[in-house]
């Protein structure tokens, strides 16, 4: 072998033009995986770079202050800026809201909330009747009764909704469609090293900041926690571009945009579940996001200080215990939650936005359980009757104990039901929408409707029929034994597991840190049962099967891989297909190469010493060959396509009369990642999790065999679980 | 070559003998390193063939299930064990420190609070002086005042204190070596894979219980935190050995005692930091964790409703915002946890117990500040001074304004001056001893303190000089323009950041989390001037320092590799050293294999086809090759040392007259890991850390050239920070 080891080389001035670093080499195309050690070795390099020029001057000094500065300042403008976007759509969306019930007069800008303060009023029957804020009947008709200003107000409505809902999805189709949708499942993609151009960008951010609010104004069944997880993702991806630390690194930028998601904790903790996306990240990053997620906090509240604060969403006191028995209805709630998991969302994509907001918009009105706020209504919902409490729930006959329903509670059960309909229907409608939109909210909802039902028929049932044996032990007559409010949200936190599949201990983890210790059991009880009846109808959350059906090469990293498979049985090329396309290291010309690399698609080659040995050299990327290749044609003169390529230290000895020969060991990765045939596919594709490798080569005895590629493990992953491998299309 | 690739084989009696395992094989020594792929693999095959079974029978089904369920199970276990047991020791502290001044007579076993909670008197400065709690003077000299019964008082103290001092030392000596320090850096080492036998057991849990309420009750400059870390993850261990899906693997086991760890995130969130132990943990370990943390935290309010709970230890509101120029004093409190971080502890482990718990006793007594509980301590100074606190630190000469200093406040700084010199010097000493000790608490108390001082001296300062240019903006006359208490909290998040050097947002995270959002600012300037300072005077943690002058391998994953070295460089053998010790596939005897083991300590060796070709064809183990071939002379007749061992699938074609081969390929590890000779060492070092490996392969071009060892990297990262690396001495 005329390569021995790495001595240094003597000819500088090959080693000079090696030093120039060659144009457009070491990046990605778009819709390409990207190489996360590769990523991480260029940015340690230009760490050192930095670190040893520091003591040359003081303006040194001052640049790698700034470069080791950056990570914070990142994470903290990301903070400022995803808590004031979220701040400012939480202001709009309330105010687009109440402006389709009418106006306050006295502040065009304030939402009815606001524009009542300054009324005496407190209670919340009372409150909808300050004399500032005006009904659209009370503005057009002048009356705020009657049949006459009902009709007016329920057309009012709709026109309303509809107007939001066609100028959000005209600017969605016309400026920025990535802005479509939740956003969630392309953003797990991205963060797992998948490059999708455009998706994080400054359009894609402005669009969806804007027809988010319009979306969530017009009423449609949506949440706005997805979509604002993708807006957290942009306000890191636009400020990564202000640091040359991050502009130039795509794993680098990853990071920050990981932060981004993480900020969104702040607001709504299920997007922790993103946290599961790779283990590529140190967890560095991973309690650096927790700051930025603090920071963005911090600006929400002081931006909106008096709206119902996303912080304390779930924050409830119960004052009763509960008891052995109401664990079956607990678990009739989580088998509930596991059905609506279970649910194929999207498969409706052909249903026109307008169709639906209509819908949603005349079935909405009459119902005050669908026409409020998703959010206050969950907030209603999770909420214990006291003797304070005004609201229809806690309407029952004798204030004191409570439990005798009276005919507020009667009307409330039947237009809760109409309204669980509503909203179960609706949402698997609007969730292929091409609008911004996200589904724990409406989730939640609906396993909050659903088990307040639950929680007020078991009172009722209680309640009469306290000398059933089941009740008579620990329900005395009269007493305060059942709490609704806690069957809701134990039903809301049944529906969010289902949907999302996120652990078990992370949604208890969630409810509890925001409730109290004292409800573990029940909510283990109806999660553990959801996530159970969710996984008989499909194991996969409604994120991994977005994913899967945009075929988006995304390895996850929950699930494990437990098949007894080896690495030969997986690898290309197969036994009937062709060779592996290889490269020698140094007796091929630069016609045969680029024969070579026409032939074929892959995105690599394996460089070797001989056809004969086939002992591994290192790998090359097909994009830096073709680049390098014609740099040189440009650059260095006598290139012909009979020149030799060659990928050793020191060009081989050639003929007198042969052109000059190419060098290429540059653009060679000499230290490419190889198992043995033998490994079990577990190991490899725990290498590639936890590496973020693209591709490893396949050896036997110190022979090259073969590759494996992240895309040839996701077929082969398909294809144990019985899936067609074909059906899989990456994009 | 003979092998090929792995055709099934035809011989089945080989087989046979083959699918019976060696026993021993794949067990490791005391004061080994596990191999993570190895464990994970073992751990997934079990799996498999308790899921293939179990459809077989319902006893197999129930198998199963119990299987599934068992990580729940243990997680609960532990958090219920870990909490109660968290709970006793504070129960049992409480009352043996006021032991030390006196008893309950209508209980005996209740402590000070508990004796006086049926007296009337309710204010703190009345609390001490209930009828049924008798003082030592009061029980042997029958009065309560005078200097007599002070001198009796004071004898008491001492005594008491000594021989709680004396039972722990002895318990400690004589029963469980294990169970003094804190035990952090060695539970570290455990998770990241080392092995030290009894360092989790069930010895070292009863003495680590009793002698940390020893130690605590003696007054001893120490906290129960750190060693509630090493509790829990003994409750976990011991566990795991109920359930034989952790018991048999190493690996597993791990993660049980992982979830331990975090148990006690639920007393005290420092323990956050061993989170950050490893990588080869997946995220679900994690949640699970947490889960276990509420179990913990559920069970130990249960039991110690009434104590101090140290769920909300930090929890203080306060109602005046900061200002910008108070940044100068909290970044003073930085240096100043900065410089206690960096002090060397542990260097006087010559010291006896006794003379350090008599001088602490002597000093400790008439000092209020240092008389009291710690964690009370900690308490009062962060509290700030309201109309209704009556401690010395609030006697300010006007009740309502309260920031001109009386009497009290003056005393209290003396008090505080000395307090803090005494707990400096006493907490440097006490860390070195031989008891259950840690330094969560008593680094929080110093930064407290100093805390303190600053802030009521920036306040006098502000009072008396009201009119200088700096106070006067914000501060108007008689106004409360600053908050001790936030100095306080400041000073002690600086030296809890200072000592464990865990990430910045880390600490700020803690404290915000139980207090608010309004205090990220000045939290985050302390703390990072704390790491600042800390870093210049080394940028190793106690933790990792006490690692590393006991030897232990352990590759921390926080630290970045950032130098260019290559593996060829740093793997074995180097140039002038013998080559690399080799088996090849089938032409050794077992008298030559032999006499290779016998000649090297290593503890394992690479099986190459031929010395000629060296080309790899896996890796065999020390221990494994050395317990099959005594278990082949014992069970296989016809082993003679010049039986030809094979580690291929075939047996090799041998001359007629030579005796029976033996197989070895059942102990032959087919999927090494391998890297060029090229890969930067970063890489490597990323690779052994996230999948834990022990040692990795070197190849060139196919051929094997030498072998990297989790140690090799450990001495050429001490030799790359310019340490000695022959200093480091591996136990």
């Amino acid at each position: 072998m005329s390569n021995g080891g790495g001595a240094p080389s003597s000819t500088t001035h090959l080693l000079d033009f090696l030093e120039e670093p060659i144009p457009g080499v070491g990046t990605y195309d778009d819709f390409h995986t990207i190489d996360w050690v590769r990523e991480k070795c260029k940015d340690r390099e230009r760490h050192r770079k930095i670190n040893s020029k520091k003591k040359e001057s003081a303006w040194e000094f001052t640049k790698s202050l700034y470069d080791a500065w950056s990570g914070w300042l990142v994470v903290t403008l990301t903070g400022l800026a995803s808590g004031a976007l979220a701040g400012l759509i939480d202001i709009a969306a309330d105010w687009m809201n109440d402006l389709k019930e009418g106006v306050c007069l006295s502040a065009l800008w304030f939402n009815h909330e606001q524009c009542c303060w300054t009324s005496n009023e407190t209670t919340f029957a009372e409150r909808d009747k300050c004399p500032q804020w005006k009904s659209w009947a009370e503005l057009i008709l002048g009356q705020a009764e009657g049949p006459g200003s009902y009709i007016m107000n329920y057309f009012m409505y709709i026109y309303w909704a509809l107007s939001f809902a066609f100028l959000a999805v005209c600017l969605v189709k016309v400026f920025a469609p990535y802005a479509c949708g939740s956003g969630i499942p392309e953003i797990k993609t991205i963060l797992s090293g998948f490059i999708i151009r455009g998706y994080l960008g400054k359009w894609t951010l402005m669009i969806k900041t804007i027809t988010l609010v319009l979306a969530v104004a017009s009423g449609l069944s949506l949440g706005k926690e997805g979509p604002l997880v993708h807006v957290a993702c942009c306000c890191g991806n636009i400020f990564s571009y202000l640091f040359p630390k991050y502009s130039k690194n795509e794993a680098k930028k990853r990071e920050v945009r990981r932060r981004g998601t993480v900020v969104i904790c702040a607001f709504q903790p299920s997007a922790l579940s993103l946290l599961q996306v790779s283990y590529y990240f140190p967890l560095k990053t991973l309690w650096r996001s927790f700051f930025a997620a603090l920071v963005a906090a911090f600006v929400l509240r002081s931006i909106n200080p008096f709206g119902n604060s996303r912080l304390v969403l779930f924050y409830v006191e119960y004052h009763t215990p509960w008891y052995l028995f109401e664990l079956i209805p607990f678990i009739l709630l989580g088998v509930f939650g596991g059905l609506w998991g279970s649910t194929r969302f999207g498969k409706y994509p052909v249903l026109e936005v307008i169709l639906v907001a209509a819908i949603t918009a005349v079935v909405a009105f009459p119902n005050p359980y669908t026409r409020q706020n998703t959010s206050e209504l969950i907030k209603e919902l999770f909420t214990d009757c006291g003797p304070l409490e005004t609201s229809q729930l806690c309407q029952y006959r004798s204030q004191m104990t409570g439990n005798d329903a009276g005919p507020g509670v009667y009307s409330a059960m039947w237009q809760l039901c109409l309204a669980l309909i509503f909203k179960i229907i609706m949402t698997i409608f609007t969730f292929g929408l091409k609008v911004p939109s996200g589904l724990f909210i409406p989730s939640m909802a609906i396993g909050a409707i659903a088990g307040r039902i639950v929680g007020i028929a078991m009172e009722q049932l209680a309640y009469y029929h306290h000398d059933w044996f089941l009740f008579k032990e620990w329900c005395e007559v009269g007493a305060d034994c059942i709490t609704p409010g806690l069957y809701a949200m134990v039903g809301a936190a049944a529906c969010l597991g289902g949907v999302t599949r996120m652990t078990v201990s992370l949604v208890v983890i969630v409810f509890e840190l925001t409730g109290g210790l004292e409800y573990i059991v029940p909510l283990m009880a109806a999660v553990m049962t959801s996530k159970w009846v969710g996984d008989a109808f499909g194991r996969e959350g409604i994120y991994e099967s977005h994913i899967r059906l945009n075929g988006y090469p995304f390895l996850d990293a929950k699930e494990e891989f437990t098949h007894t498979t080896l690495a030969r049985e997986v690898m290309r090329p197969r036994r009937s297909d062709p060779p592996l396309a290889v490269m020698t290291q140094d007796d091929m010309t630069v016609e045969e190469l680029q024969a070579t690399i026409n032939e074929t698609s892959y995105n690599g080659f394996p460089v070797i010493v001989s056809k004969e040995s086939q002992r591994l050299v290192g790998f090359a990327l097909r994009r830096d060959i073709t680049i390098a290749i014609e740099n040189a044609r440009r650059k260095q003169e006598g290139i012909l396509p009979n020149s030799r390529v060659y990928f050793t230290q020191h060009a081989p000895t050639l003929p007198a009369d042969s052109p000059r020969p190419l060098k290429l060991r540059s653009i060679l990765d000499m230290s490419p990642f190889t198992v043995t045939d033998h490994t079990p596919m577990e190991i490899v594709v725990d290498i590639f999790r936890k590496l973020g490798l693209r591709q490893c080569l396949v050896t036997h005895n110190g022979r090259l065999l073969g590759i494996i590629t992240k895309k040839d493990i996701l077929r082969h992953m398909a294809q144990m679980a019985n899936q067609d491998p074909e059906s899989i299309m990456f994009n």
